[in-house]
C-alpha cells in the first residue's frame, strides 16, 4: 500500500506492507488525515520515531467485529495495556506500556490502511462530515485544557499562539464564556478569531499586565512560555500544550516567586470533541487550507510548515 | 549601627543609619539571624537588591505599640499594601506593591535594628528558643509545600536536595506520614535525615522509576528539576521551592507528555512553623553549624556557601 514514512527522511513508500489486525484490533481504511505540529517535529527526528506517520484521521472500518464493519470512525491515539498501574488508576493515556499511533512504536494514519485497537474507536455521527471528523483528535486535546483546569465565566484567560492548536483551544475556551484574549503573530489566524468573536491582540502590541488567571501556551516556543509568565497573575496557571516548549532556556524563577502552577496537557476526551463538532460549537473546516492527495505527502508537509497555511489534510482513500 | 550590606559587594557598615519606624511599623532589635541560599544569591547580584541583607531573624520589639513592647518576635517578610487586587483576594504575599525584607526595596535583618510592619509580627512563645525561632521563616516556607499540595499518607513523595531548605521540607513532609524519600549528595545531611527516620538515597545511587506522586525540588539546580521529572509518575506534581532553578536550560517536553503539574512555592504560614517548633515536631537546632558575630558577617557568608556547613547564624545583639 501507499504510506508516508519517516526513516532517515520523509518519504512516500508505494509498496509498504499492509498492516494486519492483531488481537482486539480492527483494520481501518483511512479517508482523510491531518498534519499537525507533532508530525512536523517527528519528521525532524523528534521522539526517534520510525515508520508511518500520522495520528489525526477519519476512516472506515474494513475488517473487525460486525458492530464496527463499514462504520465511519475516529480513533484515540494511545494504545494501552489495560493492566498497568496507570491503566488501573484510570490514567490509561499514560499507560506504562503504551504505543502511540504514528508517534511511538506503532504505524500511523498517513497510509491507505491502519490497524487500531477496537477499544480506541469512536463512531462518527452522520452530522459530522469527514472534513470535521479529521479534527477530532486535536480538538479533544483542546478540550483537555478545560478538563484539567476548569474555567469559570469570571476568569481572565489568554491563549498564546494562534496556530492550528491555538485556534482550537481558543474556540473551546470560548464555550466557557470566560474573558478570553488570543495572542498571536499571524494576521490571518487572528482574523479567524475576530470573526468568531474572540478578542485578539497581535503579539507585537501585547502589554503584559500580570492579570490573567490562566494562560494556555500553544505557541510551541520558549518565548511563548516567557510571555505567558508575564501575562499571568501570581498564583495563576499556565497550561502547557506544546511539546516543544523546552528547546530553549526558560527562566523558571518567576514560577517560584509568583507561585505559578504550570500544568502540562496532552490528549483529551474524544466524546467532547465529537459532540462539539456535531452541534457546530467549533468551526474547524475554515482552518483547512488545502486537501492534498497522499501521493503528494512530502509536498504537503512543506506546506504544513509554511505559516501562510493553517491546516493541511491528506486525502487518502476517496 | 552595624549592618551587613550589599552594594557592589558584600560589606559590613559600622555607621549605617538607624531605621525609623514608619506608620504602622515597629522597631525591632535583632538577636539572631540566619543566612539562606537567597541571601547568597542576592550577594551575587540576584534581584538587583541594594541595602541591608537578611530576612530570617528573631528579635525584641524596641519601639512600637504597648502590646508589642519588649516582646520576642519573628516577622513575615512580605510588607504589603492591603489594598491591591492580590491583597483583597487573600494573596497578600503576592501584593502588587510589596516590599520584601532584605530582598526587595526594604532593608533587612543583618543589622542591629530593623523596622517592620506591625501586621507582620508573630510573638515567639517561651517554649521556642531563639536558636529555633530564627528558623521560623524558612520553616514556614517548608510548610507552604503541604499547604499548596496536600499530602496524604498513601502518597510516594521525594525531596530532591538535602540542603538547608530540603532538610526542613523533608521534616515537614515526614509529619504527614507519607512514603518519603530524601535524595541528596551530601553525606552529612543525608545522615541527619536517617537519624530522624527519613529514608534517604544518595544522588549517585538514584534509579528513577517514575513512580513518585509528588517531588519537591529543593536542590536549586536545573539538574535537580530534570531528576524530579524522572522520579515523577505521569500526572504527578513537582513543587518547585528554589528560586534559581531557571538558570540553565531545562527540557520541559516531559511536562507536557506526562501532564506534570509544576507548582512554584514560596513563603508560608508562620503559625504552623511556630507550632511545630513549640511542640518539637521539627529539629532545627541540629542544623546550626556555627553562630558568628555580625562583625564577621562577610566571613559568615563564605561559610554559608561551603557545603561542609549547614546553617550559619549571625549573632547580632546579645
Amino acid at each position: 500500500m501507499k504510506a508516508l514514512c519517516f526513516g532517515d527522511a520523509l518519504k512516500l513508500e508505494t509498496h509498504y506492507p499492509e498492516p494486519t489486525a492483531g488481537e482486539g484490533e480492527v483494520l481501518v481504511s483511512v479517508k482523510l488525515s491531518g498534519i499537525c505540529a507533532t508530525d512536523l517535529e517527528i519528521a525532524r527526528g523528534y521522539m526517534g520515531f520510525r515508520g508511518v506517520l500520522g495520528h489525526e484521521f477519519v476512516g472506515t472500518v474494513m475488517r473487525g467485529p460486525r458492530k464496527w464493519q463499514g462504520r465511519r470512525v475516529v480513533a484515540e491515539i494511545n494504545c494501552v495495556c489495560g493492566q498497568c498501574e496507570m491503566c488501573h488508576r484510570g490514567l490509561s493515556n499514560h499507560c506504562r506500556r503504551r504505543t502511540v499511533i504514528g508517534i511511538q512504536g506503532r504505524d500511523g494514519a498517513f497510509a491507505e490502511l491502519i490497524a487500531v485497537p477496537e477499544r480506541n474507536l469512536h463512531a462518527v455521527p452522520d452530522a459530522v462530515r469527514d472534513e470535521q471528523a479529521v479534527f477530532v483528535e486535536p480538538l479533544a486535546a483542546a478540550f483537555q485544557v478545560i478538563r484539567q483546569s476548569p474555567i469559570e465565566k469570571r476568569m481572565r484567560v489568554a491563549v498564546v499562539g494562534t496556530g492550528r492548536l491555538g485556534l482550537l483551544v481558543a474556540q473551546v475556551l470560548q464555550t466557557t464564556g470566560c474573558d478570553l484574549e488570543a495572542i498571536g503573530r499571524n494576521e490571518m489566524t487572528l482574523n479567524f478569531c475576530e470573526r468568531r468573536g474572540i478578542r485578539t491582540t497581535p503579539l507585537s502590541e501585547v502589554q503584559p499586565r500580570a492579570d490573567k488567571d490562566v494562560v494556555v501556551e500553544c505557541s510551541g516556543s520558549p518565548d511563548g512560555l516567557a510571555l505567558a509568565m508575564r501575562l499571568l497573575r501570581p498564583r495563576g496557571r499556565i497550561v502547557l500544550k506544546s511539546t516543544y516548549a523546552g528547546d530553549g532556556a526558560v527562566d523558571l524563577a518567576p514560577v517560584v516567586i509568583n507561585e505559578f502552577d504550570v500544568m502540562g496537557s496532552r490528549c483529551g476526551p474524544f466524546p467532547d470533541a465529537i459532540n462539539a463538532l456535531a452541534c457546530g460549537q467549533v468551526d474547524v473546516e475554515s482552518l483547512i487550507s488545502r486537501q492534498v492527495p497522499l501521493d503528494r505527502g512530502v509536498e504537503a508537509f512543506a506546506m504544513a510548515a509554511d505559516p501562510r497555511y493553517i491546516k493541511i489534510l491528506l486525502k487518502v482513500n476517496p
